[in-house]
């Protein structure tokens, strides 16, 4: 373990114990500190002790929502009664079984300990990675076959891929991952020279390679022309000079110790997670004419399908101030845990930042015609948005992930996906699976109170019959509020007619009678899953089939690919919840937004938009 | 005519005298100077003299390609045997038909002048529009309507529509709008309250009222609550402070007089034309390899329907420094025509200006699992962008036009929408018309030169046969090159199959002997017509039936909706065109992308993207 964890882990201490007495009552939705984590860990290996524990998953163990929502109405939010349970959910490894932990953080014990016995496993750890990607480099047989391909051994690197599900009936009983290794010699970017031909399967839990075969040699490909985006940007015969974004009175946004933002009307809680990244809690809108906040969304964040095996916020990166976030940013640290427990820093994986939006007019005015009549009425005030803004690297992906909060009500996110490799296909008809790809945000959407519903409005042409008119179509809209499960799931595209999603809440009015609402506006091109529906990959991430899904809120339904990605078989998954078809009008319910990416190798960006209605 | 233009024509006449020796061979794709409009103009009046000469539209006569292309090419740009003939064509009305003049700018004569008998008439102008809009508030009978609804005449506004074409079998005679009059008493949204029930037909070329019917009396919209978007944000609790964008060392891009951008390893030409807008020229990246630029983009403009009725130009509003435009842009003034042919200079109507894109690493390196081996290459620079900006109002609505130059050589062009007002329909059972929404790209791509194909991607399902792998299915990539017009129709969404829309130069190989191409990245839901073919809306903008569309290049096919698009029966439009179903392949190709709007009551954003393949 490097000693940089130690050394930020021995002053944090003394800084929470300090400031412990002061701010005992933290907001309930607040990630675990360094030193809650700390004593997590601790009382989990001392409780085992002398079998050895790996840590694989430590959060906040969400509280009910009624709770929740409970503290944030009393006015009186720090007394002990008012505040809900803290609770840690730590999963662990420990003699080859998956364990479930849940510690109190106020008297620090455990509260329960359950063995997992289904399909899949938990999220890799940092430290196993980098075991399993070392181990092949010292292993005879694969230096051997280097030595065959009259390769420099110094020059090769591995990585390990998850193994995924291909049908196998038998419950899985060894955590593996199949190692793939490039040829970097002359080459940056790793992902460009891939070596053929060799099979390397590792045993995460034994560390040992189980499976060698060498079956074929292929020539590597030529380092020269494979560092199309480094090397060409390097050469690139202009430089821009710097743009500096300088806000002299300061931001406009407050973030406190607990990280709640506050910014105009908008106030949320920015959380960090190992696994999910940035989330999103409690978002709510000051409402001038009523006094009041008015709620959006309880809980929102975008996750990978590999955020299950490789953590979305375990993979972020440290964002450089005026590189990464413009100079005006404020950041945010995490604190993570390595597989023996240690805690960690992850100094500013979160940023926050008001940005120049683009423009617009406060105030209508008239149109193109009224510019010489010097009538003209205009306002123009900058538009300032407010982004919070992460960067996950797996594998060869970078993923930005942007939650723009608008003056208007809208929340844009935002992903930008910047590949890094060229292809590591080299044979077309090698079988192509859609491992690059599918995102799926989760919003529990809150529109002005809990009870809501989701409303497809519906674009229909009618031929017109009314025989006094020369026209002889027109088109009109039609609503249709979902009953239940089913009645929500929509394929984009394929649903030309669905023109607006919108979540209402029924029970309230606006001013000229219409539902309050906030409506989701799908952003890029749609895409469906190109696998049949009986391919494994295809059923283990089944909640591709559509693009939007409704559910009833549970909170233990939180992960669209399941708790224990890793190797699962689909059974703890999106589609399958929704099997059950549950009442979703006038429920407390949930919004899921899948955008698939279909490894298209260029620069995309994923948008979706939640405004209001 | 104000006295402003007038002053500014004295300034400028003699600003072009000084200089014109200096800079006597210009950039042949140039915008119009004040000079050359005001000699336009007058020979045209002088030649018709003493018949009256209404102004339409004055431009730029676009010269051949190959002369520009040969213009480009050669190094010794300022003879003038190189130098393409520089001409203006001028639309008008005289004695009530419509004359298509071409003007020869060196010699300052008439090369042609031709009559149009077509279906359809040129844009409104100005000043004929705010003639129209009064014309109610004098008119007895419309002030009779108004007392009988005990309105106060100096709070309504009217606003004059185009009529469009219903069927009538029989050639127009007329240039007409259509009167709507709305209530401003104590709101500023002037599209909130209608005045129902009175229908006004004013004749253009008369001025005149035609036709007047008060059919019956319904209540204006109550005011209250009616500034939605302009009140509301004046009440909002809080202002942000300011957000300024510095350049300590200037920006990195320079614009010539000529208005030829340099910036990075892009060159592109920049015009304001009084109906299209932003006209992108002769955009090229540099080859650091080559040493040499190599075209991408022969000519570009997005385009509103109705830009043929009221110009995307014309409508354009004066950006504010630090507020349409961040502090750091630099501007370019457009120079435009009134009805009788007075130039006049339209300040500030086009921003240009660095932007902070987000971040990104110039050096791939490697992923999640390899930050605690402290080997993780990472070189992160700030990724600026260089954007050409036009803020358009037609009607209600904002049209934002954004080009966006990306390092990447990726144009990334993005129209937002911001509706000003709520809805003129109060009856659901008004047949709605799609007036409020189609945009089309002209995209005249120059990959690497003038021959190019279309090649469509599309991803196939495959079943898996072999017996020994697990896997049921898999995907792949089946490429096809459109060899005529009609393989090119694209409506996106329905054939979710075509993920990759490339323009490419067949003729020229990659190092790795793939095609040299641009991308189309289509962005936003794609939207098809809500109305049958045989609806006469629809025929007049059959185009929208598809989004994509590729044609041969041919000069005089510009104007996806027809070169006179008011009252126009859809003949002179790209659908007609396309029928010819001619040769696209290894050609000089058009590419044209149509993306529409619903008339969604919201902001939104339209998008699409032209990458490097």
């Amino acid at each position: 373990m490097p000693l940089f964890f130690k050394i930020s882990l021995f002053f944090f201490f003394f800084f929470f114990v300090i400031s412990l007495s002061l701010l005992e009552y933290n907001h309930p939705l607040e990630s675990l500190t360094l030193f809650e984590l700390t004593q997590v860990t601790n009382i989990v290996k001392n409780s085992y002790f002398p079998l050895n524990v790996t840590f694989h998953y430590v959060g906040l163990n969400e509280p009910n929502k009624q709770l929740v929502l409970s503290w944030l109405s009393s006015t009186h939010h720090h007394t002990k009664s008012t505040t809900p349970p803290h609770e840690a959910i730590v999963i662990t490894r420990i003699d080859k079984k998956t364990h479930e932990i849940i510690v109190d953080l106020s008297s620090v014990s455990i509260l329960s300990d359950k063995i997992y016995n289904g399909h899949g496993y938990p999220m890799l750890t940092l430290q196993e990675q980098t075991a399993a990607d070392e181990l092949p480099l010292s292993y005879p047989p694969f230096i051997s076959s280097i030595k065959k391909r009259r390769l420099k051994l110094k020059e090769v690197a591995c990585q390990g891929f998850p193994v995924g599900w291909y049908g196998e009936k038998k419950r899985s009983t060894n955590r593996m991952v199949k190692g793939i290794c490039y040829y970097l010699d002359g080459t940056i970017n790793l992902y460009m020279r891939l070596i053929e031909g060799i099979t390397i399967i590792v045993l995460l839990d034994q560390m040992t390679i189980a499976s060698y075969i060498d079956r074929l040699i292929v020539p590597v490909p030529k380092a020269n022309g494979t560092d199309y985006m480094g090397s060409k940007r390097q050469r690139s015969s202009h430089e821009s000079n710097s743009i500096k974004i300088v806000q002299p009175d300061g931001p406009s946004f407050t973030l406190d110790y607990g990280n709640t933002v506050r910014w105009g009307d908008w106030k949320f809680h920015v959380a960090y997670d190992m696994r999910a990244g940035i989330i999103i809690s409690l978002a709510s809108m000051f409402d001038a004419d009523k006094r009041e906040f008015r709620s959006v969304m309880y809980r929102g964040f975008v996750a990978y399908f590999d955020a299950g095996e490789f953590g979305f916020g375990l993979c972020a990166v440290e964002l450089e101030p005026s590189k990464d976030c413009p100079d005006n940013a404020k950041f945010i640290d995490g604190y993570f845990i390595s597989q023996d427990g240690t805690p960690g820093k992850m100094p500013t994986v979160i940023c926050i930042f008001e940005r120049y939006a683009g423009r617009y007019h406060a105030a209508p005015y008239r149109g193109c015609n009224s510019r010489e009549k010097g009538k003209l009425i205009r306002k123009v005030r900058p538009e300032v948005s407010l982004v919070v803004r992460m960067v996950s690297t797996v594998g060869n992906y970078d993923y930005i992930t942007d939650y723009e909060f608008k003056q208007s009500g809208t929340i844009k996110v935002m992903v930008s996906l910047l590949e890094v490799r060229g292809s590591i296909y080299t044979h077309n008809d090698q079988i192509k699976e859609e491992v690059y790809g599918t995102l799926i945000a989760e919003n529990t959407l809150d529109v002005d109170g809990h009870e809501n519903s989701f409303v497809k409005n519906n674009l229909k042409t009618r031929r017109a019959i009314n025989k006094s008119s020369p026209r002889k179509s027109y088109w009109t809209v039609v609503s249709e509020t979902a009953e239940t499960e089913s009645d929500a799931k929509i394929q984009l595209g394929s649903s030309r007619g669905v023109f607006e999603m919108v979540v209402v809440n029924p029970n309230k009015k606006t001013e000229v009678g219409n539902e309050i609402g906030y409506c989701l506006i799908p952003g890029g091109s749609s895409t469906s899953p190109l696998l049949s529906d009986d391919d494994y990959p295809q059923i283990r991430r089944g909640f591709t089939k559509y693009n939007v899904w409704v559910t009833p809120y549970n909170k233990f339904e939180k992960w669209a690919g399941g708790l224990y990605t890793d190797q699962s078989h689909g059974d703890d998954t999106l589609a399958i919840w929704s099997l059950r078809d549950r009442e979703i009008k006038n429920k407390d319910i949930v919004l899921w937004y899948t955008f698939g990416v279909h490894h298209v190798p260029k620069q995309e960006e994923k948008i979706f938009q939640l405004c209001q209605h």
